[in-house]
């Protein structure tokens, strides 16, 4: 990160409890959304952490984001249950969502919440690892605002639906946390602004040609899903899924500006593996599976082969140790919100 | 397809039926086998339907398919149960289990079965439909043998692993089917002798270069998972879960002979969505979302956008009506069996 300075955990956590107390929250409310911020931040997501704060706040103060609205359960029928976000803050609802899940998986074995009417829920991967961290395999995904072409079309129709899938491991949980754009927007931007391309294709041009410019992505607003059409089926899908088992809206009823993205809907499956009795072979088939892929052979010599959510650990470590890196700029912005 | 001609429904499944019984299934088994093989290949999906049919025969006289092995369940725990598939015949352990998924969501709204120490079950839409046509959003998938380098691995160790994801509608189910490699490698055979390059990036040359050659990627064994570094995750994580709920084999355990890929895991959920009670908004909520894919605006003037599953239906229709198109020599092949 460019002109950025490290920011202790507990510094972070506190400066946006104190903002989010001045915005209305309860306090343990404001304590726990703040901790899921710092925490991604630490994580090393920075796109998804302190960074969003700010746009939090708008969101706050624009009406969107409603600062005391708690999720509440709308039905309920044994394994499964509908949630109504009531349009308050996304991380907590998701947060208490998966919560959820689990103990329902500890009841039935699996637990299946559909969260509709809710907010965006920063980094998908926290509600994996939550599942993970409680000794569950943890799924969820949410629809977003419509951002991408369905294959073969030429606005955006489909969102790029975040996917998370987290397997609990002794040895640390694998936390696989992937959009349906081949790119976010961010990082188009971001190639954009240090003039490369980008590694692969994409998106389109307005001619509708794959291309890796990321200037004529942002002209045309077709960034690819991956698999160019395999994803963008599949996100379809994800959106089905979500709204139809929340009755919340689906991508096609989603605002495309993204300071008016609300209500979106999203699901949390908690699946789990000892429930049919402690058994030690779980774990041993993880750390098998990832041994496997240590143990290929790179194309590139002396690189190493990294699980889905593997540099996180280091990234955590050093940011535990040293403070977090955060622009400055931004923390200006946030000490003065 | 080149030199097909069309054989009638009932004649693919009473041919099919035969030779299943003479080779020692049950009669209520075999024709239950051969109603899936003979219905895939109605639904236009020819490289799953009857041209697996002489493999399957292989597989049975070289032991790794047993005739007579039928899945049984091994542990269970209300909403979820773990079942092992004996190493009998796929499609009808898949049929089996994920009947079982759909009772168990009656019961608690969701249900959810790891099925381990089974083998290849075609095609993987097929479980999708059946929980749709059930009222259910069925979700599944399964490993396969190790087909794919993980990115940035030289060596085959994840597997393509198709992904189901299937929803209800009055109108007719959507049914995703989507394998985690960009083509299969009988795509990248068939572009091959026609002499074509892929349309897209297939995969790796021997150099490590992405490539749309497709005898550079049968000679380096490295074709591309979607979304480059995306889908390899994916990939992994899909072996994992199914893998660690069904203590079954994981894919670096499977031969990398298709002849010997058996003992495979599968996972099978389904979720009612009328679970709550009968609801019309769930319907309408799906039927408003192929709408808005439908009227999106294509990059091609006069091309129709189709979801997952669509084409499927005029398809099916006419290979009713006309009978299925099956090559004259794999006709002949199946004949003889």
């Amino acid at each position: 990160m460019t002109d950025s300075h490290r920011v202790p955990f507990e510094v972070v956590e506190k400066t946006l409890t104190a903002s989010l107390l001045r915005l209305g929250l309860s306090p343990e409310r404001a304590a726990r959304c703040a901790f899921l911020f710092a925490d991604t931040t630490a994580d090393g997501v920075y796109t998804h952490g302190a960074a969003r704060f700010p746009r939090l706040v708008k969101m706050i103060q624009n009406g969107e984001v409603r600062p005391q609205a708690e999720p509440k359960v709308v039905a309920s029928f044994n394994a499964i249950e509908r949630w109504d976000g009531q349009r308050g803050l996304g991380n907590l609802a998701a947060w208490a969502a998966m919560d959820r899940a689990i103990a329902l998986s500890t009841q039935f074995g699996i637990g299946f919440v559909a969260l509709g009417n809710t907010n965006h829920w920063m980094r998908a991967g926290t509600y994996g690892r939550q599942a993970a961290e409680a000794g569950r395999i943890g799924i969820c995904w949410s629809n977003t605002l419509p951002n991408m072409p369905f294959w073969g079309g030429s606005d955006p129709v489909i969102g790029n639906n975040p996917l998370v899938i987290a397997v609990p491991r002794a040895a640390g949980p694998v936390v696989l946390d992937m959009a349906m754009s081949q790119f976010s927007y961010g990082t188009i931007e971001a190639y954009k602004l240090r003039g490369e391309q980008l590694p692969v294709d994409g998106g389109f041009d307005t001619e509708g040609n794959l291309t890796r410019d990321p200037a004529a992505i942002e002209a045309s607003l077709r960034p690819l899903s991956i698999g160019y059409w395999k994803g963008s089926g599949l996100a379809m899908l994800m959106d089905m899924v979500a709204s139809m088992t929340s009755l919340g809206l689906a991508t096609h009823q989603l605002s495309t500006d993204f300071l008016h993205e609300s209500g979106i809907s999203q699901v949390f499956f908690a699946i789990h593996p000892q429930a049919f009795g402690p058994d030690p072979r779980v774990d041993k088939i993880a750390d098998d599976i990832v041994a496997s892929i240590h143990s290929t052979k790179p194309i590139k010599p002396g690189t190493k082969m990294r699980y889905p959510g593997e540099k996180t650990i280091a990234i955590r470590a050093e940011n535990m140790r040293l403070g977090i890196p955060i622009d400055k700029g931004l923390w200006d912005e946030i000490l003065a919100l």
